[in-house]
């Protein structure tokens, strides 16, 4: 398994290379260099025995059968897109592992097919918004996404046909009805596995997002003249409010909020501020949890305005629902992780996902494999090389169970 | 008394029309309309008594004698420039009641002199270097300030010399060995007699002042991805230290602490900061204590960056000496308060005056007025008709106190 996993390893390295950058990894949606990306994983998933295509949304698909010809088919991939100065392996990660997969199961038939697919887009880079692959597969790649342009006025519709695309196929990329499940290996962007010294978690959902911002209104004064009892001080207002976020989020291991840009006016040593700017990010599995929390915390910065002779208003900049993952598969999926020797661990994704948008049809699942320094969306992301290995095993193992579970055969009667 | 009061208002208002701007008043060292402001008050002066000049240093001085031809000499007064876009009382109005107080004698002579004075410069709005007319006073009118320029690249000197004075003559501006002592009337400038209900408040110090600034350095990271404990926010570790910087300041009455700017790189709101940027101000009236308190606040930071794992480093901005008004002087204020049927307070000076560079050679008091508001530095500024009536009965009172005590006889003999 070493063997095949320094082989993925060197594949994430090598597709790395093919970038519109000449310096650093860069490739968004339908550039070139996603051709060439594309035409070095078919013959990997040639050679396994898949069929290749690519659909209408650029989405990579290669489709190796099952025991029997009218057998459903399990999806497991991950996008091929990056951001700017990207690492090799957040995203292509997951499609290296699915072909690795297949390889690995050295022409050997499941009771279902399995369909590896390497989405198109998920990072947003190129047009300002994210999963385009996979919106494709659940029927939302709709006109507004197609009509929107990027930085030099293509639209999402000519750049599928500049790549030699026809558009009018795209409803031909939803899923179809044979679907059993979306698995997804991704690498963690996080430090939460490293610091417990475990290779692979599990994603049991990935976390509800409300982003807000908040203003203190105080009164700018003079920092000589004015003595504390008589200030309406706008920082020590929010500062008072950024500790109460910290020590809310601390109530929940599954809660993340975040103050992550404060500004205050006038600004100069010598004058109290008179308005302190904040933002507010909350993320969890719960939606009602993130609710009510976001609506304490609102509650706790008029509270603390109120008592210091400030006013608060406030914005909601985004409400993002949780997407839970497939509970049967999350169990599945540890089991398989056990399988490997290691300890799994359940983890919420606090970043979006393809899996998320899977979700909305399919039941969906994702593997988080440990990410050293929790470093990610820079040229230092990495992984373990018996990581991936461990990733391996956990997904052979995980295909057989799959195969062998009456539950999930029950599932394939279904559908 | 309420009749002066009125006049010496309306003259305020008068001297606030002679402006380098069309809308509103600004009156910087020894441009054209301060030849009319002192041409104005020069008036009143010579009415009352005085002889009058314009020393080499700008500053205007009426020269009200004693009873007997070699009495010492008693200073009164403030300074005669202003802010931008200022309010009309801000210094203009010390001078004004100096005025006020030699019409109020009526002829009547004293056992010392009454020395007005308008300085041409406190602000340090022209130059950058505030204090120009009292440095002059005290000797330290030296070269390098007078070799400093201007936005249009006049210096001092020059400045001096466009006005038709000779800046060879500086050294005759300096203090008469036959000064008592010097007395300012000012307003307030904050809230805190307005607070209390008083009219009239008692310099015991002019407050001395650390600013310092603090950078916490921390880790970027993702919002969303980066658990609670697995932090190092900087923007939160700033946070409980601005806090931590406002609980010390309320520990004492006289001491201020103000943390007026707040930075954070990279400043997005689904990004924890790596980076918080924040000053601190510091004042009180005791040296001491002011070093013992920015000390405090310097390890607290070390601390709170320390038990959060970051870092936090830190650099000294200013450090200016607090001054001590002549504590004869402030107890014989406090009495002719009294007499005037009005509580007398004793405030520190958060803010710089005149007095704290004339107190380098002299015994200098201040008497504050109570400022509507504490709103000053704009053209809102404003006193009420009876504090400026309680502060000329003040001063009268003060004046005959001073004339009629065996304490300020012995200085007298002293000078």
């Amino acid at each position: 398994m070493t063997i095949r996993a320094e082989e993925a390893v060197a594949r994430c390295r090598r597709l790395a290379s093919f970038s519109e950058d000449a310096q650093g990894t860069r490739r968004t949606f339908l550039s070139p260099p996603m051709r060439a990306c594309h035409a070095e994983i078919a013959t990997w998933l040639k050679a396994a025995g898949a069929e290749v295509s690519v659909d209408a949304a650029g989405n990579l698909r290669g489709f190796y059968g099952g025991a029997r010809s009218q057998a459903p088919r399990l999806l497991v991939g991950s996008h091929l897109d990056t951001v700017p100065n990207a690492g090799a392996y957040d995203g292509v990660l997951g499609v290296v592992l699915a072909a690795a997969l297949l390889e690995a199961l050295e022409g050997r038939r499941l009771p279902f097919g399995i369909e590896v697919i390497g989405f198109s887009e998920e990072e947003g880079v190129r047009f300002g918004a994210p999963f385009i692959g996979s919106r494709a597969l659940v029927g939302r790649l709709d006109e507004e996404l197609l009509n929107r342009r990027d930085a030099n006025g293509i639209s999402v519709r000519k750049a599928i046909e500049n790549f030699g695309l026809n558009p009018v196929e795209i409803p031909r990329a939803v899923l179809q009805d044979d679907t059993l499940a979306y698995l997804e290996f991704h690498i963690e962007q996080g430090p939460v596995l490293e610091a417990l010294g475990r290779p692979l978690g599990v994603v049991e959902a990935i976390a509800g997002q409300s982003r807000m911002e908040f203003v203190f209104l105080g009164r700018a004064n003079h920092a000589g003249t004015t003595p504390m009892h008589l200030r309406r001080d706008a920082i020590a207002a929010a500062a008072e409010w950024i500790l109460a976020v910290e020590h809310a989020a601390q109530s929940d291991p599954d809660l993340v909020a975040t103050v992550g840009r404060v500004e205050a006016q006038p600004g100069a040593a010598n004058v109290i501020a008179g308005e302190a700017r904040v933002t507010l990010d909350v993320r969890h599995k719960s939606d009602d949890k993130r609710a009510r929390v976001a609506e304490a915390l609102v509650r706790q910065a008029e509270e603390i305005a109120g008592r210091r002779g400030l006013s608060v208003r406030h914005s909601l900049l985004l409400n993002q629902k949780a997407t839970a993952m497939d509970p049967f598969l999350v169990a599945q999926i540890e089991d398989a992780i056990r399988k490997t020797g290691c300890q799994p661990h359940r983890l919420v994704s606090g970043a979006g996902h393809d899996a998320m948008i899977l979700a909305e049809r399919v039941p969906a699942a994702m593997i988080f494999l440990r990410t050293p320094g929790g470093i990610s969306h820079d040229p230092a992301e990495s992984v373990e090389i018996e990581d991936v290995a461990k990733a391996i095993e956990c997904g052979l193992a995980l295909l057989d169970q799959l195969a062998n579970s009456s539950e999930f055969q029950k599932r394939t009667r279904r559908a």
